[in-house]
């Protein structure tokens, strides 16, 4: 598969590794917004949220609007380069864990695995690229028409074309890597034998980050020939699905009761193509990964239209409400002092609005909770607070009110 | 003076009360963005984070990016106006407080109050403006130039302007506003006397939000006449200074020992301004506030270069680092472990790092704690948990570890 050029390349990520050891990842999203309602707002929030969130856990630096940098530090000398790609997955494994997308998939394979494949299977040097191409179909076309295209249109051999099949038809972890290390035919090529050796490599630090129950190394993956050098990836939403033996069909070894659903995040390693940023023309190995933006926005957004839950377009935690008239004074003090205390709440404008017309709006605008004050909650200093959703009512003392809102809206 | 166009209008919050029964408020920041460097960055994301969790704690609603809305709701039937502009001056407060940007004043008028003053002190109707707008020079220029303009350019009356005199130099809260109510010509002008109750109310509702220690009622504040209809206030930032006697000679009755360094924040009431948004075309009162977030960048950039203190460019609380050779899995693992529990953290990308170059890269970058793995604390169950500003070092049992980095990393 290509770079989707379809999926706006949001966020993308470079792992900069330099022989000069230095070490940077940028995060570069594009320039210019769109309009959007506020219920897309606050799912296109909550997704870069999400990101930029997971970005900074990982020591990101933001170095424009909205671009961020997560900082160099030297490592001259010795440094294990499989360290930040498997830091890659785990940010892509976090992101597309937190945004509870649906189940997902990433698939890994890499470059030079993929050239000693097709050079151990008889693929002429200048026939790698095009029959690369053909490959990448292989998640959209059954392995009959793939197949059909590398021998009929390409002129690949039969025979060729069938060990390629076999090939293809792999999927695994830290073990097919090592079957492979030990096959006949690949490991006569060098160039597949440092790729599994990097493959295993990976696995076990993703191991360590207890990351491979979505990953899958697949040899199927054939993504950005043009542009990666090394280890590639990419993610896909899989979901249960009957169409199994259409997968079945595709020989795929470990077929699933899923099917992919597109991909939402890819990259890979592609050393030397930003040589033009080394200040000394030198090839750095860097490490990437781009997030399909558009294409979660708009899974999230079918998600919420098919969801009875409602999208909050406000984080209001409390509502300040009064159950009598003339309180408007004492709501004004109390909702200062949530202010202050950093909690997010609201208040009706009204001096003397009715207690129903509170409640409803709360329960509309999906705020959580009321603190309702009365003649008596002023004269018992309390309280009253009122779970919208389950419409129980409790007194808390004031001094214990505000850490009772943060207990109660704690994320 | 008037709407200052030098400052970038970053964010503009307007609150639109419509006699339709919906309040919203509205945030605007321009589209575009420059490059930055990384430390430039951290202080704009700074204040852009300050001010949207501002508005965020105050209801807002993202409706784009980067535009805030604070959502409406049904106050059909009586309302009381002066409470969002309360809100908004409160809003001004609590940012300029969380930006520490310095001492600061937040100077109100009403518009009403100043066309009532002029009918009063003599001005012809068609006067009234190009008056205002040498009153608004009233920060730059002694008194004496002023009325100079007043009387020798714009053909006022001395007597006239001697009166006006007298008022603009007039600052004080709630009392100043109860004796202008009384006094025997500011009362003559009904337009004046619903601005000063107006002015007033706002006190009352500053009271109760506690800021009135930095909002001042200031008869010289004359901004945007041909803009606002009601409440005007604008946010200067204050410092010490020698020039008190230059404040005297401008007649100034609460001269201070301080000196206006520039408007910061600003914004009024624009009833009707808006109307050509409300669907039936009717009037819709608005209040509303401009951050002048350039101005602040260059102030916060101005005291970081200023501070001994370093600008950190990321948020990482914590370096995972070795003491001995081979704990390379064992620090990936620790890391895992951190970053799923939301904490930020970094590793060298070396298997072998020294510690004392783990230990520099954290002082360098400003890191405040390092988690240090070695043969003996792995033994032990324990993390050496060092605080890099202190060197002060305690071991802490891996089941303790993540609440101890919490809590020693809390805001």
């Amino acid at each position: 598969m290509q770079i989707d050029e379809e999926v706006a390349k949001l966020l993308a990520l470079k792992a900069q590794l330099g022989d000069d050891g230095k070490t940077q990842f940028v995060l570069k999203t594009p320039k210019g917004t769109r309009d959007y309602n506020p219920k897309q707002m606050a799912i296109r929030e909550k997704v870069f949220n999400t990101i930029i969130r997971c970005f900074k856990r990982h020591g990101a630096e933001t170095i424009d609007t909205p671009v961020f940098e997560l900082k160099d530090f030297d490592i001259a000398g010795q440094y294990d380069a499989m360290i930040p790609d498997a830091e890659c997955l785990k940010i892509v494994h976090e992101i597309l864990n937190e945004l509870d997308l649906g189940d997902f998939r990433i698939k890994v394979n890499d470059r030079r695995i993929l050239d000693g494949m097709f050079a151990v299977c008889g693929v002429p040097d200048d026939k790698f690229r095009t029959i690369c191409s053909t490959v990448d179909k292989l998640d959209k076309m059954s392995w009959e028409d793939v197949k059909k295209e590398m021998v009929n249109e390409k002129g690949l051999s039969e025979e060729a074309a069938d060990q390629i099949g076999e090939y293809v038809s792999m999927q695994g972890g830290m073990d097919l890597a090592e079957r492979l290390l030990q096959d006949h035919k690949m490991s006569q090529s060098k160039q597949a034998c440092a790729g599994l050796s990097d493959i295993k490599l990976l696995f076990k630090y993703l191991q360590l980050f207890h990351v491979t129950d979505k990953v899958v190394f697949d040899l199927s993956l054939a993504r950005g020939l043009d542009y990666y050098t090394g280890v590639i990836y990419e993610a896909v939403l899989t979901q249960a699905s009957a169409v199994s033996a259409a997968n079945e069909a595709q020989n795929c070894a470990n077929a699933e009761e899923s099917v992919s659903v597109g991909s939402v995040a890819g990259g890979g390693r592609y050393d030397g193509l930003v040589g033009m940023f080394d200040p000394k023309g030198r090839r750095v190995p860097c490490v990437g990964v781009s997030i399909g933006i558009e294409r979660i926005f708009s899974i999230m957004e079918q998600k919420a239209e098919a969801s009875p839950e409602k999208v909050r377009t406000t984080e209001v935690q409390i509502m300040v409400a009064s159950a009598q008239k003339n309180l408007l004074e004492e709501r004004l003090q109390l909702i200062s002092e949530l202010w202050n205390a950093g909690i997010k709440a609201e208040v009706m404008y009204k001096k003397n609005p009715k207690l129903l017309s509170q409640l409803q709006y709360c329960e509309e605008a999906g705020i959580p909770l009321v603190a309702i004050l009365g003649e008596q909650e002023l004269k018992d200093g309390v309280v009253k607070l009122r779970v919208v959703a389950t419409r129980e009512e409790v007194d808390i003392s004031r001094a214990d009110l505000i850490s009772e809102i943060k207990r109660r809206t704690e994320a």
